[in-house]
């Protein structure tokens, strides 16, 4: 019989801006971890090589032997064909019909399952985070989009045709700003990072006071949750109307999500939900509690996820030791 | 052995404005039936008795003695305590912790069994009308209130505290009209046979054309679907304007349901979708079709409700079945 204690997993948390990847043992403990950037603009055969690259790298910083690994989990942004370990589509990495599963088996040649990111996010606060021990569960991880997962009674919700839990894309407004999907007012286009970003742009065009670009050699780049953070410390006017709108609206959509679900603990996680901290979930808290039945109240918690960056590939972990041989 | 075939039970739908009872069989055939008004603004203790009589006049109409009656269900508004068979609070009937199951067992000394009426409306259509067969379904009843029901994996969902499915209290707009719960722009707010009312006075206000009050002795009165449907056949502007608006709205909360559960069925019921029937489904479908990511569409439907009024009577059945010795 083999040491199973020697057996090892990659989880890997594929997101819009960076690529995470983690070896992890049977305990889910983190031995290394590797990242890059994702580079979607660069086309899917470009990314998929980049994920490879991450995977062996998380590898050789853990200093193991790659036969060790037994499967890799993958949390991809959806929605997915998970039969076929398809991306079927993506608003934030624009590739259609990509093959996600096939060629990353290709390159590192081991069994891999994957599953939408909001899954995994939600599968590893379960199993090692925030809410452990809870059975009845919603994540709502706040990043470059909003993914979303739900566990009830245990076991993560997939539905018909195996994507259930997009709850970025609830509709809080159809008179609501475009959003990536194509849609209007979806809870993405309110309250992520992107849409953040898009605030801070119109209320400076708007004449509202802002450092947030301050120091940025190109004006027009991305923001970072890091950069929305500082500002939002030191008080800087747009960044802090901004930040507290996408409160404010993650905050009607857990509402809604408390009355649809009735959970017993809401995780919330991702860059933007990490960087601002107990702030942001406060005020989410404040206004979720304010519009929901006091019944879906009852002993429930709204909390920061506790894994922080790592419940995605600790989730996607959980994935590869259900197929691990 | 006692002879099963006998064995019957007592469903009832207690709606906002009426209580509705059926005697049903093992097969979900009813045999017979009785009506009554609520009369909810008399108080819970005058209502209850009012369930009662609806309850005995169902068996004497049915021909049948007592005893062979062996449970009642019954499906009411929420939220409810399951575990305690409590009202816990109603928007539409005013009620607060009233002890429904108690009561109700007092009066007919059968063993009672009692659910959110959502609940039973979905389950009523999952076991014998539009969603027979399929395992994910979500249901929406749009009548006086919006309640709720979801089925997956066929099991009914009910979360930690028992309330799930409140979907009638989905928020589309933080801005919206004021809802029955107390908050703002709920589905229910826009939807909901009271919404369509409203939406029809004021539009009157507004001076758009409406025949809908004519003949009515007091024009302060409730209208009734089937007034509405009269209406809306007649091309009254106020009305079709306010109906329309209605259905629209629930297309987007059905968008936002298809993302959030992925059904295999959405069953739209209740005495609006009844009277207004198919042009009212139809209307839905345009927008919640608009709305949502392809891949929850696919194979999926969305239908009007098969039972018509008789879902919940016979979801309310198939709990007495549950509880039946």
């Amino acid at each position: 019989m083999a040491n199973k204690n020697n057996e090892l997993i990659i989880g890997v948390d594929l997101g819009g801006t960076k690529i995470y990847s983690a070896v992890v043992d049977r305990q889910g403990k983190i031995i290394a971890t590797a990242r890059k950037k994702t580079k979607s603009e660069l086309g899917f055969d470009v990314a998929v090589k980049r994920i490879a690259d991450c995977i062996f790298e998380a590898a050789e910083n853990a200093q193991v032997d790659f036969t060790s690994i037994k499967a890799v989990g993958v949390g991809s942004p959806g929605p997915l064909d998970l039969k076929a370990g398809k991306i079927i589509e993506t608003p934030n990495l624009k590739w259609k019909d990509a093959p996600l599963k096939a060629k990353i088996e290709e390159y590192v040649k081991k069994p891999v399952k994957i599953d939408n990111d909001g899954n995994v996010g939600i599968l590893g606060e379960y199993a090692y985070g925030a809410a452990h021990g809870a059975q009845h569960l919603v994540g709502l991880f706040i990043g470059t989009g909003i993914g979303g997962g739900v566990i009830i009674n245990g076991e993560l919700l997939h539905g018909y045709n195996e994507n259930a839990g997009e709850l970025g894309h609830m509709i809080l407004d159809p008179n609501g700003p475009k959003c990536g999907c194509g849609n209007n007012g979806c809870l993405e286009a309110f309250a992520s990072r992107l849409a953040i970003e898009r605030d801070i742009r119109i209320a400076e065009i708007n004449g509202v006071a802002t450092h947030v670009f301050e120091g940025m050699e190109d004006k027009s780049e991305r923001l970072r949750s890091k950069r929305l953070a500082e500002a939002f410390a030191a008080n800087d006017p747009a960044a802090t109307q901004a930040i507290e709108n996408s409160a404010k609206y993650v905050g009607y959509g857990v509402a809604s999500l408390l009355n649809i679900f009735n959970p017993e603990v809401v995780v919330l996680g991702g860059g933007v939900v990490e960087a601002i901290g107990e702030t942001y979930v406060k005020l989410v808290r404040q206004v979720a509690e304010k519009n929901v039945f006091a019944v879906a109240l009852r002993n429930v918690r709204i909390v920061a996820a506790e894994l922080l960056d790592d419940s995605a590939v600790l989730g996607a972990a959980m994935l590869g030791w259900q197929i691990a041989k």
